[in-house]
């Protein structure tokens, strides 16, 4: 199956990204992402949808050795060779589906975005789990299992174009959802609250930490439109801890 | 202020409720609640808003020496005393933001749909700390914050009268809310997700569990209103153990 970021037109738009021209600063959840970003010295540290790998830079420049960014885009590996390159980073083509096959041992498994493609979470965490040396962490974000649920991921607007509210439907029908992004169909998976949670704690995890990012007030009042995002959780952040 | 369950017209619609009527077996999400709930055997436990005091019952019939439940309504302690009743089980006319006056240890702390009428959700959790043996469980269930956001607690319905899907709204705005509950309009408190789970995680506590429960294919047999029951989230079901 083709990658959707290998799609040329989408990713064109994607480029044009704040957060893919200007990296983690223009990341609205950053700020409490990196709150959750463990002491990275001495740490192997593998990175699941590492796209353009600002987070693998980011790890390497604040003391990892060894960093692994996988994704299953080769257009992203090449941009991510292109303006995030160190000799600490390794840049893998590899779809998360496939991190089974990788023969090594992390101190820190991280994922930005990239989750809510995969279908089968609990493969996934039983994956990391023995990638992970025990008492690593694994910190992800990942859409909301509220944004994701309906599929279409619009608001509800009213006659004159104003949002009225968020929707909400199917939640519990786990799986495949056609959602626009970036004026695209992208598949994605939704997965319940309790799927991302409990599959965690079921699986040998400890839940160290569970935040939904909201805008600050600063990014409200560099721009207005961002007040919206106070309506809705549009993010999920969890960090998880191998016991 | 006065306890709305002692409002005499909120009351009488509360009483019609199968889960007053029949108790726990006719409350959805008990199948999922019993899973959370520890061997109560010696156990000594409080029930915070114990409402007809079923879920005390089910402790004292299952082992547990002392159960103590508090509740801020003198109508519900009646009838609590009338259909409840056991040497075991002492029922105290408290509100929730009150336990603090309480001077005793417990085992297990549970409460069953009744925080979300509290405003301040941290003061409960170092209540309950204080009140939890090491290593003790808190395990509750609250409406969960998909369902209280918004605040009406209704569908969004199309002009035939179907459910469109459900509105979520204000997610990040916590506080009062002047819900639609029994033909009333009953006060509650949204709180984020991260208000309930980080607060446990930054206070001491280790989430054991957190479960969304959906109603069983059985359910749905039974009452096909039940099946919009798969379209949101309703209830936040969470067992926290103190360290």
């Amino acid at each position: 199956m083709k990658n959707h970021y290998d799609n040329a037109e989408f990713f064109e738009a994607y480029q044009e990204m704040p957060r893919s021209k200007y990296g983690l600063e223009a990341a609205g959840e950053w700020p409490e992402l990196v709150k959750l970003l463990p002491d990275f010295k001495g740490n192997r540290v593998l990175d699941l949808g590492c796209g353009y790998g600002w987070h693998c830079q980011y790890a390497a420049e604040h003391g990892a050795d060894y960093v692994l960014g996988i994704d299953g885009s080769q257009k992203m590996l090449v941009q991510a060779k292109a303006v995030n390159q160190s000799p600490k980073i390794e840049y893998r083509l590899l779809g998360i589906e496939k991190i089974g096959t990788i023969n090594d041992l992390f101190d820190t498994v991280i994922s930005s975005l990239a989750l809510h493609y995969v279908a089968d979470f609990e493969a996934v965490i039983h994956n990391v789990k023995h990638l992970l040396k025990p008492g690593g962490h694994f910190i992800f974000s990942v859409e909301h299992p509220i944004f994701t649920a309906q599929g279409q991921q619009e608001w509800c607007y009213d006659e004159n174009g104003n949002i009225l509210h968020w929707p909400v439907d199917s939640y519990y029908e786990e799986g495949y959802r056609d959602a626009q992004f970036l004026g695209q169909q992208i598949g994605k998976y939704h997965k319940t609250l309790t799927t991302y949670l409990n599959s965690l704690l079921t699986n040998g995890f400890k839940l160290v930490a569970i935040v939904e990012p909201a805008p600050s007030a600063q990014m409200i009042a560099e721009n207005q439109e961002m007040s919206h995002e106070l309506r809705r959780p549009m993010m999920l952040l969890i960090k998880a801890q191998r016991e």
